[in-house]
């Protein structure tokens, strides 16, 4: 193959930015030729600004079956991620999922088993991957110049949602339409950059969550979570839509000193001797070991959405390894499901999540939920304005 | 009167700073007179540096009965501040004691009962109450700059601690001998000034401890604690000595913005319109409250634990009001004393803090503990070592 064929589902506001390069020609060895959207309004824009060549289509499985694509990108509201992917890999496409993976581990680990079998590429739209920054993080973290991990700290309040924004769609914030509040729409890049730079996910979770806290919403909008780590590191993660101007500050505490990613910058405190050995050796009383505030240099780019698209149809022409592959998704999920769980439950949530209470606890929600679902296909196709 | 005659009580670490800008004339208003120690090093440490005109004891109550003070300061092991102010009290004499209050809230409360009943002049060592920064923030919180409260964060964990450090007195870091760990020992300061910037007290406690996780002691060295207000708002206390270099960071959320206190420095972000407001009125869906930062000037020197005596000896002199009333003592023990609890039972703790269901878990870990109390009073002046 030469050149991978390109179809995107769902082009509302992420659709339509991953259209809208793919068009211009912005990822080599990549054509967009077919889109799908529900929406006539959608189908009109891309008829204007794609041109004819791409083919438009009302229906997910028509355009899998088109044999006009080789390869799809699915970026409809989050129920749909699991089912649409799966559609595809059966079909023998090629696909790329927007995050989060889905809406309970239960359905994603399913297309992760289809995806398995496919032999197909499978990625997600974890485009923060691509930011220098983490992937900085990651390397000190994995090669093991921070040391052992002690503790990790993400404040990441600068999510802030005005009650207009939830009004902007009736599935916006509900449990039947979107599964989740802030951990499913907001948080999935920071929750997956925490278990990714760390290369672990914590054993067990306790979180505290606010259900529509701070907006007339019927999902969470406020959390704070505790976790405990396999070697007995802790962690906290704090996030809020309700917060202006809110914060975003990533610390992490290692055995050889402090990291702390906060206004783009990465500073890393880095300890003479190990802190363990410290304690061991010292005689002194107090006094502590001896600590150099290193700047790191950032190399490279974020090259984002498009980043991730270029990585995967790279991957699909030449068995580049995938930056963000699909069955990855599911890791950053767990964490949301374990908190919702924790919260639920008031206690301690176990990782890997037991997906059948969490189903169980989710569909009581779903079936109070305010959101009632459109009926036919149409609701699958809702446009997703998720970043 | 025109002088107050002190004795200090106790003069290990703390005792001598005290004893030493006393015998200096640094205090206005202020005479050492007398000092007390079992131990005759410190006896003769005083002999030689503070002269044969300040009477030295080898028992508090001789002190007290000797007819030379006014007033005392108690400078000793934790679970000897409530029974030494009561005898002080008792006795007719105004009392100052080192933080923290005492090791549980049902000792520490007959305490302020009996110091309200005295009439006399009671406080308490929280001599970062002294500090302009902490000052300012609570200006700015309870003069409603910062609006309703939403959020607290303080990640207080740059109160390194060395294995050498620990083995320093067999006292240290014990149930028996001390009542807690980094709580009791590091902490009291910043759950002080949590409670006292804020006006307020939490409703109820989650958390987690970790006993003698970095150390080999039997108190906990690694604390994270998730707090409830009475409005909704939340908070977390994040504090260790097992991590280098650590972090003293303070963010608060409020309606009308942030403030951090950082390196020395408070900075609000401002918001020009309320958020609750700004959340019911916009209609734009994605925005948020126009944000200005600023660089609030922060007046006037920390004058520390010689200002916190000079403000007692004023108190007693002219009325001057209390800067840290020593009943308040109470408020961040209580906070402690709410996290073993919770941590201890792995469950919620409502404040105030059920004080028999405390003392019964203290008694049982004292009962288990490693330090045997030496037999006699000598135990009482033990050198106090704390900050």
């Amino acid at each position: 193959m030469e050149e991978v064929r390109i179809g995107i589902i769902g082009i509302g506001n992420m659709g339509t930015g991953h259209a809208t390069y793919l068009a211009r020609g912005e990822v080599p060895g990549a054509r967009l030729t077919a889109v799908c959207d529900t929406n006539p309004d959608r189908l009109a824009w891309a008829r204007a600004n794609l041109g004819e060549g791409v083919a438009r289509f009302e229906h997910p499985e028509a355009l899998m079956d088109s044999g006009l694509v080789d390869g799809v990108m699915i970026a409809v509201p989050h129920y749909d991620h699991p089912p649409l992917a799966i559609a595809a890999l059966r079909r023998g496409l090629h696909v790329l999922i927007e995050k989060p993976a889905g809406v309970y581990t239960k359905q994603v680990r399913e297309m992760n088993r289809v995806a398995a079998e496919s032999g197909k590429v499978f990625g997600i739209m974890f485009n923060q991957r691509t930011n220098p920054l983490y992937q900085k993080l990651r390397d000190l973290i994995q090669s093991g110049e921070l040391g052992e991990l002690k503790r990790t700290i993400w404040i990441i309040t600068n999510w802030y949602r005005s009650q207009s924004y939830y009004d902007s769609g009736g599935w916006r914030a509900t449990w039947a339409g979107e599964g989740g509040g802030v951990l499913a729409n907001q948080d999935p890049h920071q929750l997956d950059l925490w278990q990714w730079t760390l290369g672990q996910l914590p054993k067990r979770v306790r979180a505290f969550c606010g259900f529509g806290k701070w907006h007339d919403i019927e999902v969470e909008d406020d959390v704070t979570a505790y976790v405990e780590y396999e070697n007995g590191a802790t962690g906290v993660f704090i996030t809020s839509t309700g917060e202006a101007p809110g914060t975003n500050r990533f610390e992490l505490s290692g055995d050889r000193g402090k990291i702390v990613i906060e206004d783009g910058k990465l500073t890393f405190w880095r300890l003479r001797v190990p802190e363990r050995q410290f304690n061991r050796e010292y005689r002194g009383g107090f006094g502590q070991p001896e600590c150099w505030k290193c700047e790191i240099p950032i190399q490279g780019t974020e090259t984002g959405h498009k980043g991730i698209t270029a990585n995967w149809v790279s991957a699909i022409l030449h068995g580049t390894p995938l930056l963000a592959p699909g069955e990855e998704g599911i890791r950053a999920l767990e964490l949301a499901n374990a908190m919702h769980l924790s919260a639920w439950t008031d206690d301690w949530v176990e990782i890997p999540v037991d997906e059948d209470l969490y189903y169980h606890h989710l569909q009581e929600r779903i079936r109070n939920s305010k959101y009632k679902k459109p009926a036919g296909p149409a609701r699958t196709l809702d446009i997703e304005r998720s970043f």
